[in-house]
């Protein structure tokens, strides 16, 4: 845990804010500013070193060829990438991974490790094939992505991808990968967060249960960007510049066999207490209890190394019999030397139960001793399979936990392990393509789009999807907002606001002006727009859903094609 | 696709095997063995670049400094990695993941910038204690595992470490996480083979869908583990040499428009149709289908590029109407000039209505036009987030379905996105510990053990524990094998073969001789296991549980330890 309790590093994150006081100093600036745009126009390489051209399915190239062939590779195309279904039964997601995406996009080429690979699995395709994909890169290719962290909804072109269709379609597989678990994870976070409200401090600890180590990192990163406030994942620590927190494990407290194995002395900073151990012993006898000596043993040698954040992991042996009313006798012997402790960690058990009884024994110590220690504004951190119904659960029991751990629940995101978002063609060579299917819900919204929300006087109403070339709706000009396959679902509204989601990103190269925002950035970003939404939305339960309508002339657009594509069935 | 709808490179990956010739022949073969134990000795690093010491929870350094602090870091420890419950609601697990836990240990090493990192988030620490960090590496460690790809059940310790105290706790994280998504994700595919049969194809789509790049690489990898032939994943395909596996997407399809998309001529070796275009519309005709038209040229242009392996996807605007129809057509004329078809791929709707429809359609068509094309052996693929129960559910009714692509529920093992490993210390000081808990599930079998499989008549039986200085059992003597925690629940069993399990494989280096095995190795290593399995513990619904028993001897020190550390409760 050492120094990083606190949230300072956090506040560090906040982009350092530039005052101009002289000339000399707009000069610097200005050389400072157009070396990050320098720099941030070949983004660095995506934080995974799988991220590549070839972290994608077969049938992307086998597609690819196939374009080639026909010669239709250097076609105009654009697709989009959409979910059909919030995650976890609610009615929002929060987008998360467009900042790899980019990343990715900038750093796009196939190596010729890569390209003797293909060979070597499509024996029969053509030399020219293997030149063109040495040489391709997104040079062509232009990307508009809604921002990092907006709460988004179903069917609404989370990215949009045009460019020559071969590459294009090569895009794929990696933006799916790249945008899916991070999306989910983010929205996972921010529903956790939600349940267990603004000021419980909220810990992600789900490293070993993850799937993959980037399933423990993409765990901690995108965790944070939905409300989390630490992780226990160092290397996420250090790589996203994101506090870190921990204290010991159950090993740590059966690696002592007894009150032998602990030295006596303490010393922190000036306050030097060279018989520790002693005063810890007398204090638990002075407080009448009988405990497990081991656990006593193993809490006086975490307080030797960590006086300043003895924070106990209680329930090894028992813990109301021994771990709290261990941590009570070493804690006392701090608090009464001025060293304030720091609290308890309980990893089984009911947990509301135990934290109650935990800090009635802390008020209990207080009042026995009358030495104004204030033990009862310990910390009581929880872990052990929280997910997001037992956050709800725990609060409807009264809880006295400040600060959850969550891990598997968390990083696996165990209510819905997947986002389901797609990248389906939506237009070519300039004509709208759509997709049907048996299945309804797979149809896609043809065509290049714009997409707005509109807000009303308290906040967003509803998602409008128009026809590249209509008009932008204006505030305070009425709009007849349609459902899009269903003529007789409209409505009819007149923005108080209109904010424009789909915004360049990558035009042959990233667009001047954009920086990838930070974590910190994106987190705050997050809450604002948690803090606008109408609360039916984003509750837990049986929320109800925000609306996505289109334009009538996308409407009418939609209809004829879905017509024009659809085969008359032939009955016998 | 291109050649690798084959499974000739899965051929290519079983062992060289080396005949001896003469002396001088044993010389080189002899040569070439050293060669490889050297470089074996220290294994390339592990796959993924995250997998550094820093990968590891915050509490795993504090604690470190705590040991440090209280100079029990070089204690000799003891410590298991082992689950409590198997997942998916079933009796067995198969572990995967302990050749890059080999990797890991054999490369673990603090960089300058790690310690670096560290150091600002531990102002407080020693530098001693930095400087131990820096020189830090597993020299000193012994590490014991079960062979990889072993089906294995909770409470057995699947990887055992031994060494000094602070180093063996340091790995805790880092093996958990190397150890618990690739047996998950074996285990997940083994079970979907169990319940696939013996004879359909799998491939492994779940890339798109992963836990982050990672969550994709080790999904591929692990699936063909567990017993999948093949993956969509083309980067896992170069990595892990198995074999890859692909077609094209419905974007492919929506991307043309119309039949003047299409060139004319087909081209196959020596087999020249100029106008093969033609010929198919001329089919279509000759069948009576009326049919999507783009979706015809995009099946044309396919068959251009992949003659020899064309199979379509069919349910883009309508399967049975249209898509079917025009694969029949395609196919009926390459099978007509002598290349043979492949199929369909099936992506949506009721899959075995579907599938016994087309076959049906083939059927038809092969009737109809009289040329003995045998379009009936059409293979057929089923896509469409396929999982364990719906692959049950498929056979009930009686599907005509060839190969299964399965992405989702595959790679983020949905039914249970996690395996619950821990990590505990069983012994520190030559002294066996033990972890009591609330739970009585978290409790933990202490001392220094080894592991044997008894095998009866017809296979394993039973599972033993035992003290590491226990003798072993022996074939042919009786043993009294006993619950570990209660004393009621015990049996006699007289081995018919007894099988080590826990084997040392580093031992402050590669052990001598021993070799990481390739994923095709464990794959058939899995089969053969899962072969010898009691049907009645691998089965889907209600398995019975298989026995983790323990010797006498064992009995008595849990029983003995349990009560040393049990406190008694005080009741008032």
């Amino acid at each position: 845990m050492g120094s990083s309790w606190g949230f300072d590093r956090m506040r560090r994150l906040t982009r350092v804010q530039v005052s101009f006081r002289s000339s000399r100093d707009q000069d610097r600036v200005r050389r400072a500013v157009t070396q990050r745009r320098k720099h941030q126009m070949s983004l660095p390489a995506p934080e995974n070193a799988f991220v590549t051209p070839l972290l994608t399915d077969f049938y992307q190239i086998s597609m690819c060829y196939a374009y080639f062939k026909a010669k239709m590779h250097e076609q105009p195309a654009v697709f989009e990438l959409f979910f059909r279904k919030n995650p976890f039964k609610g009615a929002f997601t929060v987008l998360a991974g467009t900042d790899e995406v980019l990343r990715f996009v900038s750093n796009f080429k196939f190596t010729a490790e890569h390209i003797a690979y293909l060979r070597t699995v499509m024996p029969h395709a053509e030399d020219a094939f293997f030149d063109y994909l040495a040489e391709l890169d997104c040079s062509k290719v232009k990307i508009s992505t809604i921002a990092e962290g907006t709460v988004v909804f179903p069917k609404e072109p989370l990215i949009r991808v045009e460019g020559p269709l071969a590459v294009a379609q090569l895009l794929e597989t990696p933006l799916l990968n790249l945008i899916n678990y991070p999306s989910l994870i983010a929205t996972n976070a921010a529903r956790m967060r939600l349940a267990a409200g603004p000021t419980v401090k909220l810990l992600e600890f789900g490293l070993r249960r993850a799937q993959g180590p980037d399933g423990g990192m993409s765990g901690s990163k995108y965790a944070m960007v939905g409300g989390f406030d630490a992780t226990s994942n160092v290397l996420a620590g250090m790589m996203f510049d994101i506090p870190i927190q921990g204290t010991h494990a159950h090993s740590f407290i059966t690696s002592f066999t007894s009150l032998d194995d602990v030295d006596d002395g303490l010393t922190h900073g000036p306050v030097v207490i060279p018989d520790f151990k002693q005063q810890c012993v007398a204090m638990r006898e002075r407080l009448g209890y009988r405990t497990n000596d081991s656990e006593l043993a193993a809490f006086i040698s975490y307080a030797i190394s960590f006086p300043a954040t003895f924070l106990a992991l209680v329930d090894t042996y028992s813990t109301l019999d021994s771990g709290v009313k261990n941590y009570v006798a070493v804690a006392a012997v701090l608090a009464s030397h001025g060293i304030k402790p720091l609290g308890i960690r309980l990893d089984s058990g009911d947990l509301a139960y135990l934290s109650i009884q935990a800090r009635k024994q802390f008020r209990e110590a207080d009042e026995k001793l009358g030495l104004d220690l204030k033990l009862e504004n310990s910390t009581i951190v929880a872990s052990n399979d929280i997910n997001e119904s037992i956050l709800h659960s725990l609060k409807e029991q009264k809880h006295d936990i400040d600060t959850f751990g969550i891990g598997t629940h968390l990083v696996t995101c165990q209510a819905q392990p997947a986002l389901g978002c797609v990248y389906k063609l939506v237009q070519v060579r300039g004509m709208p393509r759509i997709k049907l299917s048996n299945e309804k819900d797979k149809m896609t919204i043809p065509g290049l789009k714009q997409l707005y929300r509109i807000h009303g006087r308290t906040g967003p109403i509803l998602d409008l999807l128009t026809r590249a070339d209509d008009p932008a709706p204006a505030v305070g000009e009425s709009i007849m907002a349609m459902h899009p396959f269903q003529e007789e679902k409209r409505a009819r509204v007149t923005p108080v606001k209109v904010e424009k989601l789909l915004l360049v990103r990558w035009d042959g190269r990233l667009v001047d002006g954009y920086t990838l925002p930070s974590v910190s950035d994106t987190r705050e970003f997050v809450k604002q727009q948690l803090r606008v939404m109408r609360e039916d939305h984003i509750r837990s339960q049986f929320p109800t859903p925000y609306k996505l309508s289109v334009t009538q002339t996308l409407f009418a657009s939609i209809r004829k094609l879905w017509l024009e594509s659809s085969p008359v069935a032939e009955l016998c």
